[in-house]
């Protein structure tokens, strides 16, 4: 035995035990057979970084969310793609306000929870396969600091190429993302440099999730600054424009299609 | 990057944040420079099992505290060495009591939060190099699932000498263990099956603990039913007098020394 997790649903498995300890339907996972057991992500870094972190937020009502997640939402118009649905407490919010909102996930058992929770619109695939779908949108939602989906300077175009695909006029995407670079702590700096020498964006992480006995693959996840992300979208069919980093080193980038 | 740890004190590490985090003294683990990050323990077995585990009960006072972990401060007497004293929580109560405690730990890391807390004669060593040190105890405690330290056939017998050598006449043991074989969940009775078909113990785990950038190594850790123990302990110079399974599948293992 090796340690290695098996390649699965990471995502789905937590968000239902995470459900289950809510609302206390279906087995929650105990200790034991007995104490309750914290559902708990687990993000390793391929440096050997670790952090886990309660699975709880990814339901949290608005009364638990971060201010820029309200804010965010107040930016939406028309019918709205909510690209990492997750938990689906977006999708949820922008039910109650009467906005069209498709659910879009990679995680089945993500979007059984989202189901069960009450997402009408929802939809198992990745942005590249929904693209192909002919479905449009007003707003594309990366929120839960998911502009990390565009990965990267290979992948960054690929991704937003796939959006203009489904963008109507004057559409927008709205993201939450991260400026990686305030932190002294050589565990983080040290990384952003190694990623530099190899050609990488400084924040670009290699990661990977894991639950319980199941692992995902390895794969790039971007946290960049604001000035990153603008020579990210540069060519690519979308404009930088505006930034707003009330919550810094949070902010909300909206990128506007280009005519 | 291969996503290996450095090896370090990850468990002093992680009495240190979580003590940050209880008390507000000293800088306490954030997310982006900002929002607060659970201190959570990460366990990983070598089959790719993977548990993150909140760190705060390390620390927890009795009113939090498991009914077993009551019972078995009630049956100290005399002389106590609490082996893997961790965060100080049963020394402080025995402190309370006018026991006199020794918290024994490998954790330099603990033992500075041990000593912050108040504990007042702690040891930084291991049961082997202590037994060296000529000081005799009535009481030896092995809480918080300690008893897993005895690790399985081989390492038994010199763990139990190693407190025989350290023990006053009639000194007893005082363990917590848990009966690992009520589930039915394949991924552990599997790991089960498995570690006896390589002549292991069917709860002889092997796990190694991860805390942000550090690891521990390997290591066995044992998690076994009294019937097991029994076997153990036979001819290493203690008796099995007592099993208090009132919280099963928890128990309280007594153990005395032979005359």
């Amino acid at each position: 035995m090796n340690g290695e997790p098996r390649i699965g649903d990471v995502f789905g498995e937590l968000l239902r035990d995470a459900w289950a300890v809510e609302t206390g339907i279906g087995p929650r996972p105990l200790v034991g057979g007995r104490l309750p057991r914290p559902v708990i992500e687990i993000i390793e870094r391929d440096d050997g970084l670790i952090n886990g972190a309660p699975a709880a937020h990814y339901l949290a009502g608005p009364e638990h969310w971060q201010p820029y997640d309200h804010r965010a939402v107040d930016r939406v118009r028309g019918a709205t793609l909510d690209i990492g649905v997750g938990g689906g407490r977006i999708a949820l919010r922008l039910q109650e306000f009467g906005v069209p909102v498709t659910g879009l996930d990679v995680s089945a058992g993500a979007l059984a929870v989202c189901r069960r929770r009450g997402v009408r619109d929802l939809v198992h695939a990745t942005v590249d396969e929904h693209a192909g779908h002919g479905r449009r949108y007003d707003t594309f939602l990366l929120l839960g600091n998911n502009l990390g989906l565009i990965e990267g300077r290979d992948r960054a175009p690929v991704f937003l190429a796939a959006l203009a695909a489904m963008a109507r006029p004057g559409a927008r995407i709205i993201a939450h993302g991260t400026d990686p670079y305030g932190t002294t702590d050589p565990v983080h700096t040290g990384y952003h440099e190694r990623n530099r020498r190899s050609g990488r964006l400084g924040g670009q992480l290699r990661l990977r999730l894991r639950y319980r006995e199941l692992g995902t693959d390895w794969f790039d996840y971007l946290v960049c600054t604001p000035d990153e992300l603008a020579g990210l979208v540069r060519g690519a069919g979308w404009r930088l424009t505006d930034v707003d980093d009330a919550d810094a080193p949070y902010y909300l980038a909206t990128l506007r299609l280009e005519d």
